[in-house]
């Protein structure tokens, strides 16, 4: 409760600080696709402006002889990653990097003087362990690690808001929390029942070039790959272990589909006692009754990527297979906006205490 | 074994019959895609000469206006819908309708005539209540349907040397029972664990017009649809239930992704002792040691679509997810050709006495 | 002068009327894509607010139900439609109907009461005897097609704002007429030698099922269609001989391209004299100074439709075939937007006093 | 007539050596998409024996690894590049390599021992002054250069049989020639007035990496490339002006299209006077009549890539522009197929003796 309102004071003393001025923004990695989507998302923010576009690759570049849809928007060069100097002048710096890059630039005076977003995955995993596990490198600050919240908005809103660090969700990993978490929040499932079968389309795989995302080596074929070991799967674990209460271990397997943009997870598991899919409904509906990016779907209707497509928004539906007391969940997630950038720039909103919707109003794009 | 010898003497009786003149194929239902394909493959055997095409909607037309890739390869005109007059001049009737036209067609009478091999669904399942509950039409011919094989070539094959009436396997089926048939048949899983999570190009739902297959209604997205309640379900339980010797209930989800062709199942179950992916390899190999169109990947490698394009094999790879005990198992096929036409073929080759791959040599078109 | 004095106390008197409360607005034709999109635009439109959506084919039904991407967001059920009813309470009533259906709707006593911008082609032709020759149908409503705007806003701005009806251009058109007006305007090239080789997505051939754009009939394939023989050749160069002070013919052929959105125009003229690239950038600065929506991009560049995907920009590239003495112009826009919805809103906002980029300024969504 | 005679002596001395044994390929460049295709193409074709795979890259890697497709069928592994060692043990040789790597291969020596088809630019410009200015690279094989045959089986077919140096024609340019050759060989058409529009899939920019094909960055997109100065132009004149008689030089705008496989041109062209369709009809019919491969459509129809993809056709269609007396001559071709590889093999065929279509009689995969 002193939380909340520490919280509350906090919100109110950066919305009187800040509503008056607008908030300077700097990217870091700002020439991924991840990287791009924030700049895009930030440029029609009504209380944001952007001070600093930085990438390793392009420096001294103009943002728009990269990405030309900036065209005549946006006159930004890309400069060299100077963190500290950025801290000095910006009131948020939001991170898109390869892991293994962040954890290093992160440190207590930084902190200090900025908010960090961080779309990596650095700081995501709390156990220092799993993450060497699963990223094969030794996190080598731990310290600060333990500084992070997890930005998963819908779930931790009030540590975010509280926080000066955000290790802002996988893409993967918000699609596949936020359809199992009223489950298993409510213990309806058996938390070693659950299967995750993903799809995303290609951007998923990032802008670097390589042999799998050459179009003609993936246009018109689908195919899995990491089947049970991909890394998004330690995070998602962490995060349902927290909400169930005790230790979720499952099985999670994406696949890639000719398309630039979604992810849909299908999500099996075992009911605890059989239900209806109204019930389920209402489950969801009460679970996420103040959300305004969730949408359950009515029974019997299942998600498609196309109606998120661009926007923040994930819906959820479900089925069911009764002869075998199975639940289906079919969640559908833009990988790129509530998966990547657009839920970073809801944690920014949350930070700075503005509406979660400011600046994340589009409409999904359909075609 | 006297079956066996009966069968072989059948062969060969075919075999010297047919060999030296070519066998007569008549197609009902060849304007849709599965029938189109049956005549581009049987264009393409050098032992058959296409007698009918039949089509409802395209009667008196020439086939290449329907379907212009044909232009100056073939001049047929298609024909009305007469089964009778087909069976006194045809070797083998093609029919590839849809569910609930086919059972009224198929007369003892025509079996004595000729051979058919139905694409449809309504001789698959061999309980008449299961048709009837899934298809939601009563089955009217449960005397034929007793005498109807389940074409599924590699598991199948020496009751359809000797039947006069296949009925050729649904598309989602095959690639299901394929990828499975060894785990159940060595009683390595546990049946009620299995789950199907498969995904199809959209040729899948076939060529009739409808909203969710309009080009900017499917195009960049991916939907689960059917979830558990899709017609291939209770196919692919009867054919596996009898590879198990007991009964067996699964789930099946799936999917439909903006691709012409292909299918992609990912199976998961729940293994009955603890294994490796050698040990699931050569226990692959070694089932399917003698099958030219089934390729067991190495142990790490799983299957992409676009590496069976447009032939008959299918591609089958695995993963275990050690940790909960679960084997993943991947298979692809092209969807119209070991789905539909090919295995259709694959049949009819059977049948006749020809070696299997006649006319299905094609190397996948990758791109 | 006085014209301009004119739409100023218009502009500036509808300015104070309509700026304090919102613009009403209803759009008939709403479940087609044209009508979605305005229906999206409208929506994120701060000065507008959606009063009737109308459709023939979904009457009764709610607008969530066809276009779910609105889920949560809107929900109007469609109405019948019933212009003279709407009239009576809309500021401007959208049309976006097929060609035909529109030219008896609009009469004197409509346009009293309310503005009509209409997407359809029935306002379009100044000619009546051009339109029943391309059109096959014979306009019965000459006296109110005489007070009709063509619509584009960079060239006919003036007249726009002081007009009740105006009739939005097609997407080719559009496209075709900014990438050749100044060139005409300043008479650098040739009239009788322009083509047009257009190449459009396949949105662009509508919501209404067809064989053609049956997913697998278009997709992984590209076409000519009605070339030389395009409905929107007539609208182009009925336009481009007013800018031009003579009369222009040209040869127009569109393609289908399998892609959901897009238009390229590939424009090819003879110089009368020959020029640089330079040039011709200056000469296409200079005419378009003033255009927020049209975008020339540096010499040597040339356009990509993702570039200006979802959004209203016009992006126009051009190259010298020096040895010929030809110019080659590059168009692209986004055909649902600046070629339909967005121009509509562009349109409305020229009327009712707004800036014009206001609800159109969403930056390109380039994945 | 002489050297008709010659020809066909060859040919039959050909035919009687080789059908009895088989020829022995070598592909030097297979792990490019088009020597991908030859190698599946030869796989195919009942008189041939693959020798060598060999590739730069790839060299000692199994041929499976990196095209899975093969899997099962094929167990060659690439090597390194020695045309002298091929040339021992082959009797015709495939190349195809990057413009600039091949003319120093070819020698003499090599042309004594075996037949080379080069699929590259390098022989395909006779005069050694056009390569350097569009290639940028000095011709430092003159003397060779002036034995090669340009490989356009249907114009050139004479000449190929009696060549031991065959230029296969690009992809752009095999479409482009026998679109326009009969209106030029006839004397229709005005050949200054000639635009050529082409679109292609992605495949045919090649295998290697680059930002311009990689998934995101070309999907749901179009562009105009290189307009006015791509490198197929010089290779389209050339070809042209030998056939009309004069000097033919042409605008010539390529486009990349969201596809895998397939090139349309679009052609336009004055005529010298006013024709109707039907003869047009009958002069292509005429001029191809023994082409097996060139397929013209009746008039009033169009070509679309999805009709001849995986064949080696040519479909081939027009439209007239009465008004301005222009013609507008659509032609499709399978880029890789006709365009590269399935041309390659024609060739071959032609070199060695056999019927053109042997190993060529893939009906298009239209899906």
């Amino acid at each position: 409760m002193l939380l909340l309102i520490m919280v509350q004071m906090i919100d109110s003393f950066r919305g009187s600080t800040y509503h008056t001025c607008m908030i300077k923004a700097g990217i870091i990695g700002a020439t991924g696709y991840a990287g791009e989507e924030i700049v895009r998302l930030l440029t029609g923010h009504p209380e944001v402006e952007i001070k600093y576009l930085s990438s390793r690759t392009y420096q001294g570049e103009p943002f728009t002889d990269i990405f030309s849809q900036f065209n005549t928007l946006l006159s930004d060069r890309c400069v060299s990653m100077d963190i500290a100097e950025m801290a000095d002048s910006c009131d948020v710096i939001f991170l898109a990097l390869p892991h293994g890059l962040t954890f290093s630039q992160v440190t207590e005076d930084i902190l200090l003087k900025t908010v960090i977003i961080d779309l990596g995955a650095d700081f995501r995993l709390k156990n220092e362990d799993v993450y060497e596990k699963w990223y094969g490198v030794k996190h080598t600050n731990t310290k600060i690690l333990k500084q992070a919240v997890y930005g998963l908005c819908e779930l931790n809103r009030i540590e975010i808001a509280a926080s000066r660090l955000i290790a802002n969700p996988g893409c993967y990993t918000t699609c596949s929390i936020l359809s199992l978490a009223p489950l298993l929040a409510e213990k309806r499932i058996n938390p070693s029942s659950i299967i995750i079968d993903a799809k995303s389309g290609i951007s998923g795989a990032g802008r670097s070039l390589s042999r799998g995302v050459h179009y003609a080596e993936c246009n018109e074929s689908v195919k899995a790959y990491k089947a049970a070991s991909h890394r998004h799967a330690p995070e998602i674990e962490q995060e349902l272990s927290i909400l169930a209460g005790e230790d979720v271990m499952l099985t999670f397997t994406p696949h890639l589909i000719p398309m630039n943009r979604g992810i849909l997870t299908t999500s099996y598991a075992s009911l605890k006692k059989s239900t209806s899919l109204d019930d389920l409904f209402y489950l969801y509906k009460n679970f996420y009754r103040n959300e305004h990016f969730v949408r359950i779907l009515d029974p019997g209707k299942l998600p498609e990527t196309r109606f998120v497509r661009s926007s923040n928004f994930i819906d959820i539906g479900f089925a069911l297979d009764e002869r075998l007391n199975r639940v289906i969940i079919v969640g559908a997630i833009d990988n790129l906006i509530k998966g990547a950038a657009g839920q970073a720039v809801q944690n920014m909103n949350i930070l700075f205490g503005y509406p979660e919707e400011e600046g994340l109003t589009a409409i999904p794009a359909v075609l």
